[in-house]
């Protein structure tokens, strides 16, 4: 049996972090985790330093058991956090030891058990159609007997705060049959999502004044306040946080773990995580929203893309000057670093900054600025959008500081196009194909090349490569990383058209292009020739710097 | 002149919902407003109910200044809220009725004006780079000025509780300066976002308590904590709270309007809107996401789609007989409703709730259930996902009744599709074109019909409509009122997929359907073919109970 407390962090068993990503976040609609994904999250919750990682419920779900059975095979070695099964006590009228549930929890082989029980009277009396005597005893036997097959056990009081209000006796009656049968922490769980801090704390507090008990939170973000309520607790005794990655949870989610460490860390000074680990925040929220298969939050507090990003107009000159006026925190703390936006609101300081950002210093070229501005703005209002695809902006200022200098700018592409074409059929028998053909010049050389692909886009792609590799033996090395489509509908009064943002990679760098056009195809060619040109560019750059 | 009082409810000018959704909501990444949007965004506002809404910052942005000319000549009529103008301050060293931003307020017409000025020192003397007597000077006189013309002032002190913290006594003199010369609230401001609920409410208690003034709160997200923060604010004292719809802002975001009057209508009683208003909540939330050309978030407490959806499991036989016990409120009061979502994690008890969410009774049939289990997970296995395709699912759960019962199912089409074609030129001379042609059989006849198109989806749309209104003219009635797409990519192992939604409307009503494909083009006619499938089951329906 591996460990049962968080190694590694300043606070070591003093203050938990307990995430509970993949059992009470894989309830969030539209996620669903392999059990590979499920190993790699929790590696990836370790490297960040967490002291609990809860990875299911075994017996219940099969994922969660055969989660468990390859994490007891050494498939997963945690570093720093204890592994928690989740599970339910056992069933009225039965002994705890006989209960396949719980049984389910042994043999999961996880040295923590959370057992989730009702604290609400209602929930008692109406759900679970039984009385309150029956489910602490429900409640004492199966910690007792977890406890006894060496197993440290903590319960979630669900519907607590609800039932708190409704009737305290019973909810405090469940928490003590845990705690007098060995429990070592009660987490209080809003489990309607429906408290605010103020009076979620006060209970927090009367809670701890009134039992002695080690306390801890678990909440739903119905109201907005997960994260508010969280920190709001741990400020009135909690010494156990219960968070998902990035908030993954039913209905409005849960506290997301990311904004509550950051809060705990930088506005508490609690250090929560191993030395140097609060700068992964970033990393880590994206990385997990990747394997959840959802876009990261953009506006997500402390780690989204957005977050430490500014606008131009109002502040973009004083930001220039004295950056810390602006932000709450220095966002590389928490691995985040601050952005300028090109949008339409902005003007020549904010281009002169985002060039900055990408290494051109352009206070000596205000006619490519100009151009530049003029450029964004007439791209923008045709539906183009700069703010995610940096490699396409930094395309169009070399090329406007080209055009300015009487330089030879980047070109288009790596090879001039004469044509393409693509075909999809649904043939009578069902079958669907796309195909398509390229025309391009490359070098001297003019090449056509046709190919499959499963759709249009990977059609046209293909039959690109195919038509360059033999000619530009680097194209192989790009490969696509994501490919997003956005449909810009016609709210605007105009034809609706397509933005494709095109995430290419090489080993070394990631970069972002962007392309709009009417056809979703001609999109992504054009944020594909962008993602070429890019590479390109960068290539004759080394080159030269070498020469 | 208009209103620069709420009207319409209980509180009166008691408490003040403020929104400025077109003004610091407007700094949102990727929103970009049109003078018509910022109208329509307006009204919406309006008919929910709040007291103010800031339109923008006239003399500063052309739009705005537009924006409030065409409110003035009578393009917006205010029914409950008070028009507002933002703006700043006179510049340091010249006179307020001299300074042509000053003067641009007034030429608004607004009859409230909201001026920012800086309360933190160290912004005074290294951003604004002037001393704390002339910006307490410069509030003062332009405060006065306004307030001499007849305008209501109102004076948002930016970085209020970092300079607070910082030097209180600065922050506190130039609060003095507004209110001494006629401002009516000062409003707190958290500019950077990074206070907690604790500290931040500590604050505004003893600002309310020191200076006796009016005091109203202007919270940003980057804690996370923002609608936490401001409900805070407003148990501390605060009768005044700035918002934006959606939490729409710079950065991580401003306080979001719809939870923080859930949570003062719903959690402490306090009748922010008009009455009957509050069930308006949903629909404005989303009306406004749709202007600003931003999915919703479906997570958001309160209004969103997930907020109060329910994944099987655990809870899902519990839910059937005591919905109360496992929401926060009842969602009707806002405008939601709660849903039963179909998942991998379903079972035969969601599947039943859903059914009859869609007015089928499928407790008699536990074969048709079996089916439909079985052929939900097999297609969720592909990629396939019904939590957004309610029409793709009474579709697939009536097939399945039909298959059990014997009964004729409803057809996969009202026609029969023999193959269609669709081609793609980039030209060499520059032009693109999408080309479809569809084979049919729509009754005992075959039709073929070509169309062109912006794209290849569009050119499909337009060929099989041209196919078949000659005969089944309903056809013509049914309109593709939205269209996402959504890349699921091969994080899973598996091939890159494309899933399309498409969302349907014909004046009635409106549906969403469901395809996947590994070409999106074919995704996009699944879905098409559903959507015209499930029009001609309602009409078949419609028509058998007619006769």
């Amino acid at each position: 049996m591996t460990r049962t407390t968080p190694a590694g962090t300043p606070l070591g068993d003093e203050f938990h972090v307990y995430d509970t990503t993949l059992r009470d976040g894989a309830q969030r609609e539209g996620i669903s985790y392999s059990v590979t994904d499920k190993i790699a999250v929790a590696r990836l919750l370790d490297s960040l330093g967490v002291g609990f990682i809860e990875g299911g419920w075994p017996g219940a779900l099969p994922k969660d058991t055969e989660f468990f059975h390859r994490a007891a095979a050494g498939e997963l070695e945690l570093r720093h956090a204890a592994l928690v099964a989740f599970g339910s006590t056992r069933r009225a009228g039965t002994q705890a030891h006989d209960d396949p549930q719980v049984r389910a929890l042994l043999d999961s082989q996880a040295p923590v058990v959370t057992l989730v029980a009702k604290s609400d009277r209602r929930h008692i009396e109406r759900a679970l159609r039984t009385d309150v005597a029956e489910n602490c005893a429900m409640v004492a036997d199966t910690v007792r007997f977890l406890v006894g097959e060496g197993r440290r056990v903590f319960l979630d009081a669900e519907h607590f705060f609800d039932g708190y209000a409704f009737d305290p006796d019973t909810s405090l009656r469940v928490l003590e049959a845990a705690a007098g049968a060995g429990a070592d922490v009660v987490v209080l769980c809003d489990t309607n999502g429906g408290q605010l801090p103020t009076q979620l704390a006060e209970t927090v507090t009367e809670v701890v004044a009134r039992t002695g008990f080690r306390v801890g939170i678990h909440c739903q973000d119905d109201t907005g306040c997960a994260v508010a309520n969280t920190v709001a607790a741990a400020q009135a005794g909690a010494t156990h946080v219960q968070c998902t990655a990035n908030g993954y949870g039913e209905r409005a989610g849960n506290a997301d773990l990311f904004p509550v460490i950051g809060n705990l860390a930088t506005k508490l000074d609690m250090p929560v995580l191993p030395e140097g680990r609060l700068a992964e925040l970033t990393r880590v929220s994206h990385a997990i929203a990747e394997i959840a298969n959802l876009a990261p939050d953009t506006h997500q507090a402390y780690v989204g893309t957005s977050t430490f990003a500014h606008k131009a107009g109002l502040h973009a000159s004083a930001i220039k000057v004295d950056p810390e006026l602006y932000n709450h925190i220095d966002p590389a703390r928490v691995g985040n670093g601050m952005r300028v936006l090109v949008t339409e609101m902005a003007g020549r300081a904010s281009l002169e900054l985002k060039g900055a950002e990408l290494g051109m210093d352009l206070s000596d070229s205000p006619d490519a600025v100009t151009g530049a501005v003029r450029r964004v703005k007439e791209l923008e209002a045709r539906g183009w959008s700069f703010e995610a695809a940096d490699a396409s902006l930094e395309l169009l200022l070399r090329r406007e500081v080209a055009a300015a200098e009487g330089e030879q700018a980047p070109p288009d592409a790596p090879f001039e196009l004469e044509s393409y074409r693509v075909l999809l059929d649904h043939a009578q028998d069902g079958s669907v194909v796309s195909e398509a053909t390229v025309k391009v010049h490359v070098g001297q050389e003019r090449v056509i090349a046709t190919a499959e692909g499963n759709g249009p886009v990977n059609a046209l792609d293909a039959a690109l490569r195919k038509a360059l590799v033999p000619h530009l033996p680097w194209v192989e090395s790009v490969e696509l990383a994501d490919y997003k489509v956005r449909i810009l509908t016609d709210t605007h009064g105009t034809e609706a058209v397509t933005r494709v943002l095109v995430e290419s990679r090489d080993g070394d760098q990631e970069w972002t292009t962007v392309g709009v056009h009417g056809s979703i195809v001609e999109a992504s060619w054009l944020a594909l020739c962008d993602a070429l040109a890019f590479k390109a560019m960068r290539r004759d750059a080394v080159a030269s710097r070498k020469s």
